[in-house]
């Protein structure tokens, strides 16, 4: 994407020149192995974009932009050993190549090494602002984490608590990333609001669009298996949005098939999918993804910069929002 | 303990009206659980000490002091999964009570619930300097513990190996609570290196009693069962000084006993024991202690402030090292 480039780009230098070197190699070896794992590192050119909202030399946010990387990746080093993952994006998780004590012991020096790299920002006159902001998403994904594996226990997940958990679980990160962009650039208390709700609404927004296309969408461009979320008997906002429209007898029919492990997988899934479209979901995922898309270009509008500024930002949550629904 | 009566009841006091009552309460309530199991809260402590030295306010110091007695109970949960310990002050681990995703995730939780308390200092003109000293221990905490988890896999661990080791694993948190306590209070440079440097040679002096106490101290006071290090075949000061001032025979012996899991253990221990007091090993540890209480007394010295100020210190570090050797 052409307009994340330059973000992207000294990022990845940053990154490089970083790299975990110290001793014991058997702590910061799997450190490096997940930080280059690859992904498309959307967190920290968020935050270089809140920042240059405000502001041109995008570079002193540099350090701040590693700290929510390693602490996103942090957070996928526990999160798979938590959902007994044995792969990541194609590779072995970090427990799995190494141990159990790897993976716990290299995630908890990369949660205190991203808070090192706040303090290695020039400006320290807000430090305890940004750290705060930080903290909030750090300690709100913790939580989000605990009610996705509360859910999975639970048969009467209502719409709104799950929309607070995919809110902690992934919104927080990406709208305190940006926060903490505007907050090392200065910006006005209203402004740091606006920017905060847009990352959290354009995280809402793709979130529900990730539930969307695990069931609907194109195989050729989504990555992950299309079905997916089905076989595994997920609850996510499609299944709980049919339960809400579905008839008494629909809904046992829907509850029937999410208890049960078939044979035939892709029967099951091509039900549920016939369901679910009899049921219109598809369209009212489509109609909430929407609402929370607007709500976010409300908050950007809201931002008082001039007009050109605000680009790079339309262009990433077009980008992140683009997919056909 | 006298002396420490103050401190340790504001200490208690802060902590209850401090408890975790959030939700989830599955992320919370082993938090509490842990932070609850006892101790002698030394860290925190030996913090507000710190501050004392300096400053008569010592509530001032408080929310830090939190912060690194619950970094010290995050550590032992993470520890304790590592470990696979069961049991900690006679209780179930964390995750021997709930299971290894709640260590994981509740650790994480706390860790981030420390620095969230370090924000909580009123004075924020220096933070990012106590934040740095936080961050240094935490790294180094992570790093000792991954060290103690390599000499286990070797057989040539050096005497110097295994004090940098146990340098990082305990000395280094006492240190840098007390430097953080100093660094509250506005000391002058000088007062932090020599206070950091007290509590970093009575952390070696204490481990290496430690080490003393598990094999040839009083079973009526030691808290642990004598002789279970020797069980556990584990590297301690007493073993590697041992096999430095052997002859190849009784290194020979020695390594023969290290390596072997007898069914009489008891027998074992008394052999073992025997071996290390014809090598003088109990009064050369007790010389090794006693050069690191020196160093560290040194240091109290060197502080230019009035004599009484540093009475609770002297009467603490005397408290901790007081042990018959």
């Amino acid at each position: 994407m052409q307009t994340t480039l330059p973000f992207r780009q000294a990022f990845e230098d940053y990154m490089n020149e970083h790299a975990f070197t110290a001793a014991p190699r058997e702590l910061y070896q799997p450190i490096n192995y997940i930080m280059n794992l690859g992904g498309k590192r959307m967190r920290p050119i968020m935050l270089l974009m809140g920042y240059s909202l405000f502001k041109d030399d995008f570079k002193q946010a540099l350090p701040a932009a590693y700290a929510v990387e390693i602490f996103h990746n942090f957070s996928l080093v526990h999160d798979d050993m938590m959902d007994e993952a044995p792969v990541r994006r194609g590779q072995p998780t970090v427990h799995e190549k190494w141990n159990m004590s790897t993976g716990i012991l290299s995630g908890d020096a990369m949660l205190v090494q991203a808070y090192e790299y706040l303090l290695e920002l020039e400006d320290k006159s807000n430090l305890a602002a940004i750290i705060k902001t930080f903290n909030r998403f750090a300690i709100e994904v913790c939580e989000g984490q605990q009610y996705d594996m509360n859910f999975e226990q639970r048969n009467d997940v209502t719409i709104e608590e799950y929309l607070k958990m995919i809110e902690l679980k992934t919104s927080v990160l990406l709208a305190g990333a940006m926060k903490i962009g505007a907050l090392i650039a200065k910006a006005d208390t209203q402004s740091v609001k606006h920017i905060y709700e847009f990352g959290r609404n354009v995280g809402l927004a793709f979130q529900i669009q990730d539930d969307y296309l695990d069931t609907f969408g194109d195989p050729a461009k989504f990555g992950k298996k299309v079905g997916g979320d089905i076989a595994q008997n997920k609850k996510t906002y499609l299944i709980l949005k049919a339960l809400e429209v579905a008839n008494p007898e629909q809904r046992q029919q829907l509850e029937d098939l999410m208890n049960c492990k078939p044979k035939d997988e892709q029967a099951k899934i091509q039900t549920v999918m016939q369901l679910l479209e009899n049921l219109n979901i598809p369209e009212l995922t489509a109609q909430k993804k929407l609402a929370y898309q607007k709500t976010a270009y409300q908050h950007l509008e809201a931002i008082e910069v001039e007009n050109a500024r605000k680009q790079p930002i339309r262009a990433i949550a077009e980008y992140l929002l683009e997919r056909d629904m």
